[in-house]
């Protein structure tokens, strides 16, 4: 699929795509929100470090694998027919004229996609993880993990193609990235807390969790409004520039997103309040995102009411989801990446075949396309993200000795704490 | 009056309403800090869910009742003239096709300006207001009372129709929601202060005053900045969708609010300083805010001159209110809802008849037209969410009980503090 | 040089502009940040009233003084060359009519760059520089060091006909400000901290400087997002309306700005954990920023890659100069805002003439029109900065009295501090 724009349509994704890091600076809040005060300075500037190394990793290697729809791929034959498997662009951008066509502005959405999608695996590690191996992993995520995948469904590759393929519905479909920039993003920092452990603390010896609360609950949630407006940018660009929406759906999107957040938000807070007796801030700032992470794939393609019925579902998850990764499964995610970005980001997919609009996206079969890139992202690219961020902690560990642990990243690796002019205690919570 | 766009400036007011979060979150900042830090998250959550509610309940049936110019209302006869008072838009935006319409963007603008309407009362009932209860306050606001007096103004009800009917200048004239936005939302803090009653500890048995300091100053004038911005897209977009401008003026309509910001800001600083010694730093950001509340009226009909009088007689309004709502009046308004919104809104309002250019809104009698608005924003409106709120607290009390709000809000309904790993005291304050 | 601009590139332009004030407000936050807790209010409302004045002032004297290319301008001749010196424009804006034409664009860019230039100065004055002298010295920055030399760049003055009268390359470039805004703040920030003298406890007798952190890196870096994001806008409307540009050039100017940023905070990060053996927060908060700084010049006219050497030659700058300033010249500047914005600004202005593509800029002599430029820089806008900020000085002391200044700005200017409920310590520092 070749998306053309009018002039003024060229602009005016350029503009939408500006508002995508508003959502990076959002989640490096939410990150640094949920985290300890001994580690804040940490969070933010291995945020800021991630998005860094993301760009130029991306811009050396990661695009050229990467690509755009209608642009030349390597390809592999199965019968009679083709699939993608890799693009075929220059490195470091050589050659290609930056402009405002489609394929340039794909290029920058893309840049500023990987820096947000980057960013979802930090909170996983947080207090624990070295800012070294951030960088690392970091730019084997925004290398080699995140193009790949990407390609695969943004880039023309094969999973675009089972709809010309083999008549799958249009083939996956993805508008705003809930699997490519979310579900990747999630599963790798599934692959983080495992390869890292839980903090200390964090679990008794009878596997008990502690509950370790975010030191400051307000930055999270200032983070959430800033995602908010950041989405609708990703999702519109996502829309026009993806999926070849006509520029005219954009209020629909903003719309849809904006109603999945609120009614996820809601519904965490809803069944924190049930579960717990009162909402829990932590869990429904994670609601809030889950609502947008599931919007993406689906956004140009719901009514206002199935965009509800995205986010209600995808608020209810999250503290369900996020409870049985502690209690059951011993994972600690101190942002909830796990819950957030990779479940919420598979129930987007999901929904992309069961609520569409039918006037929006009618062909049969979407669900088998959609079911597909699922299990392409638990079978594929889960292991492949685990191996490679195992590889690195072979070479050298990604955590933080246990003794440094206790001080704080910021006074471990930074050398000075984040807030020295206020009285905190950082001691180790006890279990719950 | 109906709006016709070309394509390139659909796509331009889009992208000035996507600013318009901007200045919500500016508004949560101020709201958390001007409040105690025991009820921090609690104030921060409040607004994602007052934002959440306003949204969906908007929807579902505020835009129904709101409606937009040159579309379906309901009308009364008076003589030979109709007037209409209610919209006839279906439940649900079912059958709306929504896209870049004039139309379609003005449902986007309102869902954005609800959310950011039904923020202003919060912070008047900071650290005593259960969550509950603002959620169902927030219901009725952006599902009655909101969109009821926004149909008369902005929907082609009958006070825009004083202009056609009665030959009133050109009819109630508020270009960014100096009266529907503002306005609507300060006389309902006005409400809730009453209904609520003062915090604990603000007034001694003499009625004297305690000053209670906002716990994070750097919070709310980081809020005024970024209320600016949300400002100016806010002014740009109501100027183009609401009153028919041509989207040339935008350029002066952010300066006009530029200026209104700066002047009011300024005056604020050098009222408080000649009064108390020293610059008030919460109510210099209330001033600032002040301009821009007064400026959304009449910022595309203003010169730059102009705009500099409406801000810097806000700014000097701003503590003087302020003062005489708790010295006089008792009324206690942490965040200073009514004396920034209400009577600022009400300036704005105002200004519009005494400070446009005429080159621009020429028309005489305009200013009784503003008269007959500012009649019903009291005299109707600010009765009507009176009530309304009344009746909420008489089925179940909104207040937090008293034991309670000792403890803050945030253990009280959350369960948890927003900032545990920092020291804090949080003891009331005595009277000055 | 006149631009044109198509409708749809005009209301671009505009929206680009929009996003400059994030970048104000990160700077605001980076400020704050770097600065002590008990100075914290004082800093933001000190940003806010620079902002404010900054924005009155320009607007009365500041843009008849600055002008916009190919408008009316005061001229010397010198031989058969003429040369202009100052614009001709009428005070307060009189008789200019504001739409979306080109230069109306270039007022509001220049409202808006002027604040931002404004604010650069301020950090170096932290914890000891008083509201009211603020107010002053910003009102003769904006009405009169900037509009001058920022005439002679952007207005069609003497350094810009340097191409057309003498063929030195297009004359002096700067397309995004790296001169005119941030080395005229920088360099204004130098004056400040010789005018002010070091924080009492900065420097011990024998001359070792205190390492005094910043009370909130969370913040500090937060803001370095925030800038990332408006000077996207920044550069992306300067390249347009000030070196005519075609507006297709944004997406390189986005990707370049976004590299600049990148390279320049990990060259920073790797710098101080070579030195220190960890990462600095600060510094690498100020190296990102450098490399925006850098950026802004030339980046409509370089490849990724010489964004990344830009960008990396700023970041490995940054510490190596802060200690240069600190160690050997004993100059305190809390903000970081000489070697920020100042040096990093001159490298910027140097990247335009070496590391241009030069199929996008490649005329003979470049390097001496920008040689020029810095020539004017140091030789007579840091004079004349200087002699005005003494004169202020003389009339009255700019900085805060001793004493005061160990209770902190907040409590001596404002009689509150920023955060009452929290507890701090705010001590001074020892020597290292």
């Amino acid at each position: 699929m070749i998306v053309s724009l009018s002039e003024s349509s060229t602009a005016f994704c350029f503009l939408l795509i500006l508002l995508v890091p508003l959502a990076a600076m959002g989640l490096a809040l939410i990150h640094v929100g949920l985290g300890r005060s001994r580690s804040a300075a940490h969070a933010m500037l291995s945020s800021i470090c991630a998005i860094a190394v993301a760009a130029i990793v991306y811009v050396i290697v990661g695009f050229a694998w990467q690509g755009a729809s209608g642009r030349p791929q390597h390809e592999f034959h199965i019968g009679a027919k083709s699939w993608g498997w890799i693009a075929a662009e220059p490195l470091f951008l050589r050659g290609l004229h930056l402009d405002l066509s489609p394929s340039s502005l794909t290029l920058l959405l893309q840049i500023f996609s990987v820096t947000l999608a980057a960013l979802v695996p930090l909170s996983s590690g947080s207090d624990r993880w070295r800012l070294g191996a951030i960088c690392i992993s970091t730019a084997l995520f925004s290398g080699c993990t995140y193009p790949l995948f990407a390609h695969w469904v943004w880039g023309g590759g094969w999973l675009a193609q089972l709809g010309a393929n083999y008549g799958l519905g249009r083939g996956f479909v993805d508008a705003g990235g809930s699997s490519t920039i979310q579900c990747v993003g999630g599963l790798t920092a599934l692959s983080i807390t495992w390869i890292l452990g839980p903090r200390r603390g964090k679990f008794s010896d009878d596997g008990m969790p502690a509950a370790l609360p975010g030191h400051n609950i307000v930055l999270a949630l200032l983070g959430c409004l800033l995602v908010w407006i950041g989405w609708i940018g990703l999702n519109s660009a996502g829309a026009i520039l993806l999926t070849g929406a006509d520029p005219s759906r954009v209020v629909l999107v903003a719309v849809n997103t904006t109603l999945a957040a609120a009614a996820s938000g809601l519904a965490s807070v809803a069944v924190t309040r049930i579960r717990f007796g009162g909402a829990d801030a932590s869990l429904s700032a994670n609601g809030w995102i889950a609502g947008l992470v599931a919007s993406s794939a689906a956004a140009p393609f719901l009514r206002p009411a199935g965009a509800i019925i995205v986010g209600g579902v995808a608020g209810i998850l999250v503290p369900i989801v996020a409870d049985a990764l502690e209690f059951r499964l011993l994972v600690d995610d101190p942002g909830g990446a796990v819950s957030v970005h990779a479940i919420s980001g598979l129930w987007g997919v999901l929904a992309v075949a069961f609520l569409s609009d039918s006037s929006a996206l009618g062909a049969s079969r979407q669900w088998l396309a959609q079911l597909l890139g699922i299990l392409t992202l638990l079978g594929f690219v889960l292991p492949i993200t685990y191996a490679l961020n195992w590889l690195v902690d072979r070479i050298q560990h990604q955590r933080i000795d246990r003794e440094s642990e206790g001080r704080g990243m910021d006074l471990a690796e930074l050398g000075a704490g984040a807030y020295p002019d206020f009285d905190t205690h950082s001691e180790d919570y006890g279990p719950r």
